[in-house]
């Protein structure tokens, strides 16, 4: 087997999420917290230019951008595509100081509870998963599938990563509740890397609900963009649960409802996401899947 | 008594705020909605620039602007301040087409509920205000006193005027449901309007509980202003319920509580409002009034 050596714990991706920004903070000031026996541990506000202006970005999104290439950078001039490749270059697989698990805190307006974003179904991935479900039962597994993060996001960087989604959280606000759970994710996180490292961890069937990526909706929009339609209040704060065919999906601002009208039920989730609006995303569709996890991590 | 002959409906003085901004564009594409005999009506954007940004503001809060004197302009280079100069050249007393009459439309993090936010206490306002309470359950009212709105907001233009602020929805989204209710209120406002105009108002004694402004208190913060402390969950969403001395206010990103000091009994009210942070602005604290309305607008 091969053990963690560096673990990567980014906050601040998106500058107004600030939840990952003041853990990261409180990560800086004291790194006793994060530090663990058998890895070495950094911490790091990724995108600290939108952090100082309370925005999501300066330029464009850094969590879409860890897929330009360098090639790309001699014509490209926003802030964030150059920062992606300094952190490239810093904690990527060919970088300075490699890491082998990043995990990455981000908040949203969505009710995501305690949503941890797998790119992976290793059975590192899928273990720790598992066990952080078995000791916080907000916790909910989103698998990003072919939703492009895998690539362009900047827990991308590391073989083995973790996005941790909280909510529902205004961006440019802390909520104590959330704020002090996502901090126990965090230690839940590196006290079981610790136990992996250590072959510590223990072999056990588990039964792992999984939502998993699907595809996007857009809201209803005029011929200019304009916003049409918002979020039906039956289905505001809903996520995770089924959407049926049938079922009221957006109200125009003029007060119809609009249904879903697919074949068959989905589970969306980053159900009004307020920085999605400028993406033409109103929420993710996800399939619910129920696995079994029979690896040991350690085995 | 003079009637009100010209009344503005301003939204997206913010921009992010996208209940005012989707609402004025709603009355934009049907006006009728709007219109009424004895009246001229107006309908705004207030910050064009920032509503397509996505952003509250440009350079500065337009809502902290129209205190700026004109002859401080000539060094001023804020987008905000021109565009308020421009509003009062347009709407104000001594403008082209001033208006007697402002609603001024707002969403708020906190949990505001449906905030009517009142600047003067003369008779047409209160009764106003006792009229929309009584027909919509969820009305709050705020009297904004010496917190500086009466003269450096938009609504400090007319003589007359109504702040509608309604919560908790996170900037950037839409909530379907505080959209209806501010739509509604809207009708009602200007329905009420109409009734004063043909002195159709009628006399009613009625009781009033009133949010007096009294203050603001910031977030525990660090030497160099970083924050270590947060809204208290006891808190949170408590908007307008009694504060008493002893009672967990922040908790401090160690996970202390810290408690209300002060030695009388206050009311917060703008709990966790994403754009007060940087203001220094934890929540406001007011004191709650009963106070007893005999006049009849109309009288």
């Amino acid at each position: 087997m091969n053990g963690i050596k560096r673990v990567l714990i980014a906050g601040g991706t998106h500058g107004n999420e600030l939840i990952g920004v003041n853990l990261i903070k409180k990560f800086e000031r004291s790194p006793d917290l994060v530090c663990r026996p058998s890895f070495e541990t950094e911490v790091l506000l990724a995108n600290p230019r939108s952090v100082t202006a309370g925005t999501r970005y300066i330029d464009k999104d850094l969590n879409r951008c860890f897929s330009i290439k360098d090639t790309e950078l001699t014509t490209e001039l926003a802030y964030e595509a150059h920062r992606a490749k300094a952190l490239r270059d810093e904690f990527g697989q060919a970088g300075q100081t490699p890491v082998d698990f990043i995990i990455d805190l981000h908040s949203t307006t969505s009710n995501a509870k305690l949503m941890l974003i797998l790119d992976n179904l290793d059975a590192l991935t899928l273990n720790l998963a598992a066990h952080l479900s078995s000791i916080q039962p907000n916790v909910k597994i989103y698998h990003s599938g072919s939703s492009g993060r895998k690539q362009d996001a900047l827990r991308s960087l590391a073989q083995y990563r973790l996005g941790i989604e909280v909510g529902p959280v205004a961006h440019g606000t802390l909520d104590a509740t959330l704020f002090r759970q996502t901090e126990e994710l965090v230690y839940q996180t590196l006290d079981y890397l610790e136990q992996y490292n250590r072959n510590k961890t223990t072999a056990r069937k588990s039964s792992l609900i999984l939502y998993q990526y699907v595809g996007t909706v857009d809201y209803p929009r005029d011929a200019r963009g304009e916003l049409l339609g918002m979020i039906h209040p039956q289905l505001q704060f809903n996520d995770y649960e089924a959407l049926n065919p049938g079922d009221p999906m957006f109200i125009t601002v003029d007060g119809a409802a609009m249904v879903y009208q697919e074949e068959s039920t989905v589970y969306p989730v980053f159900i009004n996401e307020a920085a999605y609006y400028e993406k033409g995303i109103a929420m993710y569709l996800t399939r619910k899947q129920q696995i079994e996890t029979y690896q040991d991590a350690t085995a």
